[in-house]
């Protein structure tokens, strides 16, 4: 593998009057032809002697690889090139997932995900944010909280796999602006604060031990593109490939943010807004994560709801895949209207609630669907759906000149594309098109410590993209307008849901017609 | 200055939303045309907010450099780019000399001398190393014992010059390849033991802090050529420009071990080996270091010694250029022959002395020089003659081809020069042609400060250095016993100092008639 880290075993010849060059000559010069200079560690220096001797001057060197060059940075007596491991991690805001590999097969050993634990800072990153400004020592404990929450991490792959951060070299770590900047100890507030100026968009390869993470050699991280577009989104372009394809695609990851890149391999062009965290199941009164009890599929079959639980249990709350289906049936089968609203007349199953007298539907056994759920939902649809189009207008396309869509985000990864275009949050096109790239950072991230090349390949991505702050844009609101709809107000745009919405009428029609003959 | 370390005070552009890069895009645009990408230290990326908000964007930022490129290591706001201070070092075994830099003008701020704490380990470096043999937490001591003589010589300088190392960004280090192990932390048994690898012959640049030296920038140490040819010869090589020369010189470093090189700027031949501490007043039963109470001066007249005494009290020893003087004007008025044997006839002064009736001069109240010695001194001057010899041997030159011939170390700026050549230590040329270059490793380690292209030319001088270990050599002691004599058996090779026997000789007949005659 090319990855950013290398275990090289190395036969030397023992020192002889005739040829003393020294302990690190010799393993310099048999590094040389394939890593040119490398840079030693003070420590790998200090363990020349006795792993020298003692090995029979065979041993096994560990290098890192930073743009300065090659470093080396730990030294073992024997050969350990089979025991090459690495970490990539998915620092998000909420939760952390980290995978343990196998540098040298290209392998996953383990996965795990815990949770961000920065949250009991607040579970919004705006409060985290304002606790630390102009306090450098509440942004250390927020620092010290995402160290924490890879340690934590690493434990816990420690126990599934039984190789710990100690026999680990290098890490590659994918998260937005604000996060990095925590993660290092640099003040946030500027990420959400004009004129969105960043402190710093790359952090160079630092030591694992200069950031407090124990492994043996250096931690990476996604450059930033800017405020709203970070290293995660750089990660996922990676992944996904989109910037190495002829035909255009575009990269839609949507979370608690929407960040947003379309292009190929000639041009990229991204934004970023606020999408509300209402796909995450955030703001649903009994959303919740996709974890056990949640109702993660439904179906709508002659009046009556057909739930899938994840664990297989009685159902606690619903999750973001499970909101979509939710949303799609109720639309798909006229209990609520283009708008949203809903039709209380199509089901008994739709009531009003205290103590607000707020209509609802009871999806399952008193887990009740509430009118301002759907358009919470409704909201941040409409933002994911109009960032596409504004960016697809800036550019003068429109989706049917677009190859792949690319759905990046936990979220995308279990949700059912034909609810997804009935609602209005995907296009409607050919579904194969529709990729679901599942965590794309963290697949980046992986692909990166496997490929050091990556790196080259970010700059350009970051060269060559151009990039559009919605928040800043004057017609976005007015076509965002258009889209609070189901799917949306020009139901042209959508013609498998108009052909589905024309067959669920006949047929209730016909059901109609049939009711009225009895 | 072209030095290692560079202040640049910079005026940017604040933030605004149609200019938003980061805080660190804008100093590195900044110094981009000059310096190329600079890699910020991650308490560079943590200082930049408030520093740049509170200085108005006027900051001046403290960069380090190496092979790798430069570092950014401080940032600081407004304009010191006036303050900017460095050391440099010349780290022996019983003496570390440090110099406070100031690196903007290119001037010494301050110099002291301190003893190496390591001699509590013992005086001799030999003893310090077994001691450190296959015991690391040893090593761990005389790691820490020479750290502690670089933060003390740089408390003393700040009690001199109100500076203290806080406020200097780098070092400079020359020593010899067994200080240089210490110092890193590296076992230097190698150093002394078949087959003389050393671990390392070239230490990176590493920061202060990670050798536990409180500067804000990093540490460099001269590469050594081989075991016995350190980073001090090659700092001394840099300082007296014979690599640079198109005439062939000499360098000379006696001192505990001889070390020499002669070439010019198309070759390079060095040399090294044991030479005994005599020189430096070790072996010699009176000799001391050139502190205050030490004859550093005789003149014989009239069968009466002249002396100078450091410090103008009462003398307490002897020191080496005290010693050279004496045994030059003991051979010129015939008191000890060829040989160095005395010629108790020649004066009352000389006398047998208890408890083993050995011969002896008393050149001062109750101070005696005994035969043993001038023994003593007469193996060691006949060492570093004969290194020279058999090098110029090797290269098919004589002393005729030789432009200048460079004594480096404290004890030839104070040596007579024609005493020097009286006793054969010096070769007979012009005394113009002799040049007494000093602490030539401090000098050098100075100008690798104040010129980092210094780094490139000891490569080249590393490169091109053909090596002799004089140990290794058989005709050596062939050409060592010829040389035992006072100046040398070849007395043709001296044509000065016959010329002044001579002269002595018909002077003392001269004498011995008038006596006869009354």
């Amino acid at each position: 593998m090319e990855g950013l880290s290398q275990k090289i075993y190395l036969e030397l010849e023992e020192p002889t009057e005739e040829d003393n060059r020294s302990s690190w000559e010799r393993i310099q010069d048999a590094l040389r032809e394939k890593f040119g200079r490398v840079i030693p560690s003070l420590e790998v220096l200090q363990m020349l002697y006795p792993c020298c001797e003692d090995s029979g001057w065979k041993v096994t060197v560990s290098l890192a690889y930073s743009e300065e060059g090659w470093k080396a940075l730990r030294l073992e007596p024997g050969n350990t090139a089979d025991c090459h491991y690495g970490y990539c991690a998915d620092l998000g805001s909420t939760t952390v997932v980290m995978r343990l590999v196998d540098c040298r097969r290209g392998e996953t050993l383990g996965e795990v995900s815990v949770n961000n634990r920065q949250i009991a800072w607040g579970a919004d990153i705006l409060t985290r944010i304002f606790y630390c400004k102009d306090h450098p020592e509440h942004l250390q404990e927020l620092t010290k909280a995402a160290r924490d929450s890879f340690l934590e991490a690493m434990e816990v792959l420690r126990r599934k796999t039984g190789i710990g951060p100690e026999a680990c070299l290098c890490m590659t770590v994918a998260g937005n602006a604000a996060m990095m900047h925590f993660f290092y100890g640099l003040d946030p507030f500027c990420v959400f604060a004009s004129p969105y100026a960043l402190r710093a968009t790359h952090f160079p390869a630092y030591t694992g031990r200069s950031l407090g993470i124990p492994i043996g050699g250096m931690v990476y991280s996604f450059p930033a593109r800017a405020n709203y577009l970070g290293g995660d989104i750089i990660s996922g372009i990676l992944a996904s490939d989109l910037d190495r394809q002829e035909e255009i695609g575009v990269f839609l990851d949507i979370g608690t943010n929407g960040e947003l890149v379309i292009g190929n391999r000639d041009f990229l062009l991204g934004g970023a807004g606020a999408a509300g965290p209402a796909l995450e199941g955030g703001v649903v009164r009994t959303g919740m994560r996709a974890e056990e009890g949640a109702v993660s599929y439904v179906k709508l079959t002659d009046g009556e709801f057909h739930l899938t639980v994840i664990g297989g249990g009685a159902p606690r709350g619903i999750c973001g895949s499970g909101i979509v289906d939710l949303l799609a049936e109720l639309f798909l089968h006229g209990w609520v209207d283009i708008r949203g609203r809903f039709l209380p007349q199509a089901s008994e199953k739709i009531q009003r609630r205290e103590p607000e007298q707020e209509l609802a539907v009871e999806y399952a056994p008193d887990l009740w669907f509430y009118q301002s759920d759907i358009s919470e939902f409704i909201k941040t649809k409409a933002a994911a759906h109009t960032m596409v189009e504004y960016l697809m207008r800036q550019i003068g396309l429109t989706m049917d000149d677009v190859g792949e869509f690319h759905v990046a985000g936990a979220f995308g990864t279990y949700l059912n594309k034909e609810s997804a275009v009935a609602v209005g949050l995907y296009p409607d096109i050919d579904r194969s098109r529709i990729v679901s790239e599942g965590n794309a950072s963290l697949e980046g991230a992986m692909y990166w410590l496997l490929h050091r090349q990556a790196g080259q390949r970010m700059e350009e991505i970051l060269g060559k993209m151009e990039y559009i702050q919605f928040g800043a844009v004057d017609d976005f609101l007015h076509l965002m307008i258009a889209a609070e709809a189901l799917p949306h107000t020009d139901l042209s745009q959508y013609p498998t849901v108009e052909k589905k919405l024309r067959e669920s009428y006949s047929s209730a029609r016909s059901v109609h017609s049939t009711a009225q003959t009895v």
